[in-house]
């Protein structure tokens, strides 16, 4: 379950790892000041961290919905928390042109939920050399992951995350299904559970996702119980004026309690 | 609920239409012999028909899974199909650059069920000025795909089809929810049921998707009755030889007996 | 599939049978006009009705919600609905106590679907000799229905009904999946599809159930097309001022075009 | 959220509660021996122990399962095992007439799940003035128990213990929700995870429910990690030899290094 992720620090602190960061990049001030404050409270902790950011949102329910300030400048905006900070960063990509751009200015891809089963995005991904972090389709076990797991180390990547974003149920809400995260490690590959995504309450009658932030602190806490190697969690430092899920992200405030409350859990597990 | 599909017969009979032929296109021989039979049967009984075959298969569970003959040689079936019957045709895209390449071809471009949400591929379809058929999400409500026809819509394209898939029921099973016809009819589009998919087992442990084609007739009745405006069918001489979701087509000798039943349903319902 | 209900008309006319009447028994004089409605109504279109009504509702969500006028009182007006009108009568029952004491006023006995794993009622049902309808529990495929119905076979009583009235799909909504139906049908009984509960939306938080009767025709439609054997309607003549289930009951005004409607299915599906 | 429970030890510990045992009461012997060994556990690592076993079984799948050795032999071994080892018992009850039978011999009374939304249940289980353990129907959210605790409540009996077991997924799968466990508690009662059923794999077309017993440790690690109350856990030395829910029982031998693990988590979270 090693994998090689550059400039990751705090590996040897037996932690778990947390990849962090607003949901879109909306700008280099609001991007630089939250890597600073994820900066302070990981190293800390000493967790090693991964700077999380979208430079663009593909898959909104609307047309109307804030999509990104621009590929380029934001992927730049990622890059430079890179430099600033000296830590890795993440970004999404949702069809194969992007992965090469993409690549050359982060450390990890990430690949959507709904674009885990796209071959073609796998392994346009896998070729970049860079870590490739797949999200678990909503509508996927645990268990059939190993398909995208194989399709990304058959194109001679093996640096590969699985992350669990919960699992559709009824049309309006999702559930977390934490025998996942053991099924997943069966790939010998570090296993994350997205704590603000698996809380959205989905297909609302308004096209506006909605949340249950309230409960990250539940899912956080089992996922490290269970023994998940690492979290993911969008955060803002005022979610209910950020451009995208803000009704599921974790205010930046309240970050530095939770990890402490984890990070407890994590050397009771250990 | 009109919508404008060239080459379209059988109007004016009042019949539901059938999208119908084999899962992918596996050759030319292969391609016109299916369609020629659909174009019998569809005649005989006055059926609007559209045929149908993927030329690439983009999101199988194995990367060793078949995946195509190639796309320009495909698509050039499908256009040599048209031209032969006289027939409208439709395709699947998978990312927004091959929009323009399968519009040169065929007359409707189908938008994957996992790939719904993704608003690129649907502004891409919208903008080649064809027909747009885009499937329901697994894990969406019939409402929800309002914002889906609106984002085709607002990119100017009003000929816009649902249809609907099935939705995602535990991991390895999938319902069909017939409040979802409805439901969908309500943004005056055409709403189709595809009888085949919606049987799929997905998730097995092998990678390879299960089917029920014993429940076809199930669930074309249960969809005509309550009003679907088309159908959706793979069909196969031999499905058991297909190279692609053999587990779920229609037999195609079993076709025809079946549409009988369906067209004394819609005579009944109109 | 022939079981034997006394009473029951119109057995030769090849038309669905019905079982419909309000949610409870609320009082005489509505009971009576109801059934005089419903046996004017299933004369006139030969559909076999046995009536419905409940004499106690054991499983509301609140200990303050209405659950009846009193057993005998209830059961009594049953009792006369059936000799008023010469039609056979269903009510449901709990515990296995009620068995004995209900047979004495009806001709079938109703297993709820929240019930259809207890034995000892299942069993005491079939002892008293009636026909027993055994709702499909909102957590049960229509394959292991099987099992309960073996439990009554095998105590002796080979009348036995399975109706099915959705299932849980998330905590605030239900599906139907019609592949139930000729799942069920594999057991040699009658299948009847609820049309009504079906459409149900538990779960609210006020702990009053909601539904969605806008859409009674679709489910209804669908299962006559799929070839279900009857129909279990709630209906009231203002559901509005029902005392229980007003949510998803049908209009009682609502009830002959729909039925109509359904004769025509019927036919074409023979 | 405190309750009182006669003879409940190690209250003052700070730990969380166990109700353990044997599924079905298959002996004298056999539940002394596992009491017993229970009792040594929980005594060395001061665990609250509640033993549990059921005197009958009274919804299994098939009318040819084992079903108990009779009532009244069943409850008086669980009243031996109370007295040998002076602590509290707990056993399901399946109809009303059961409920003052049962508080003869037992300190908690279970209603199952299926069976929570039964009124007269719930209300003979509240009038015996036992504490009341009311298991989440596998089709109800855990908002919507507050219902089954009001009608417990309003019945005088203000000990009432939640117990989740896990959801419906599909109709051959459960999943836990954790969010359940926070839900619950808002009732200021306390809630228990059932970590054995939870991982039941229902409806299999042999009518004998499998299950997942492997996953034990992995709901009770996030149980406890989340903050619940007491866990249940089924248990017997040799659970492919039991009569009954062999397939998700952990093995006595186990359950010793399991709880210590959770004892160490139950320490971080507090």
């Amino acid at each position: 379950m090693t994998i090689s992720i550059p400039k990751l620090q705090h590996t040897d602190s037996g932690n778990f790892f947390l990849m962090a960061g607003p949901c879109a990049i909306e700008g280099e001030e609001m991007a630089l000041q939250i890597a600073e404050e994820l900066v302070r409270i990981t190293n800390r902790l000493r967790i090693p961290l991964i700077f999380k950011g979208s430079y663009r949102k593909a898959n909104r329910s609307r047309l109307d919905s804030f999509t990104g300030i621009g590929d380029e400048k934001a992927l730049k905006i990622l890059a430079k928390v890179s430099e600033t900070f000296g830590v890795p960063t993440v970004t999404d990509i949702h069809e194969s042109h992007e992965a090469a751009m993409a690549a050359a200015y982060v450390d990890v891809l990430q690949i959507p939920a709904f674009l885990c089963r796209q071959t073609d995005l796998l392994v346009a991904a896998a070729q970049t050399g860079k870590v490739v972090n797949i999200k678990k389709g909503q509508f996927l076990s645990g268990e059939s992951m190993r398909f995208a797991v194989d399709k990304v180390k058959e194109s001679g990547n093996a640096n590969v995350i699985l992350t669990d974003r919960g699992n559709t149920f009824g049309y309006s809400d999702m559930v977390v299904d934490f025998r996942n995260i053991p099924a997943m490690q069966e790939n010998q590959v570090p296993v994350v559970m997205d704590v603000t995504h698996s809380l959205q309450q989905p297909n609302q009658a308004s096209g506006v996702t909605g949340g249950k932030p309230a409960l990250i602190e539940t899912i956080a806490k089992a996922a490290i119980a269970v023994g998940a190697d690492g979290l993911f969690i969008e955060t803002h430092p005022t979610p209910a004026t950020a451009k995208s899920d803000g009704a599921n992200m974790l205010q930046l405030s309240n970050l530095e309690g939770l990890l402490e409350k984890l990070v407890r859990i994590r050397e009771a597990v250990k």
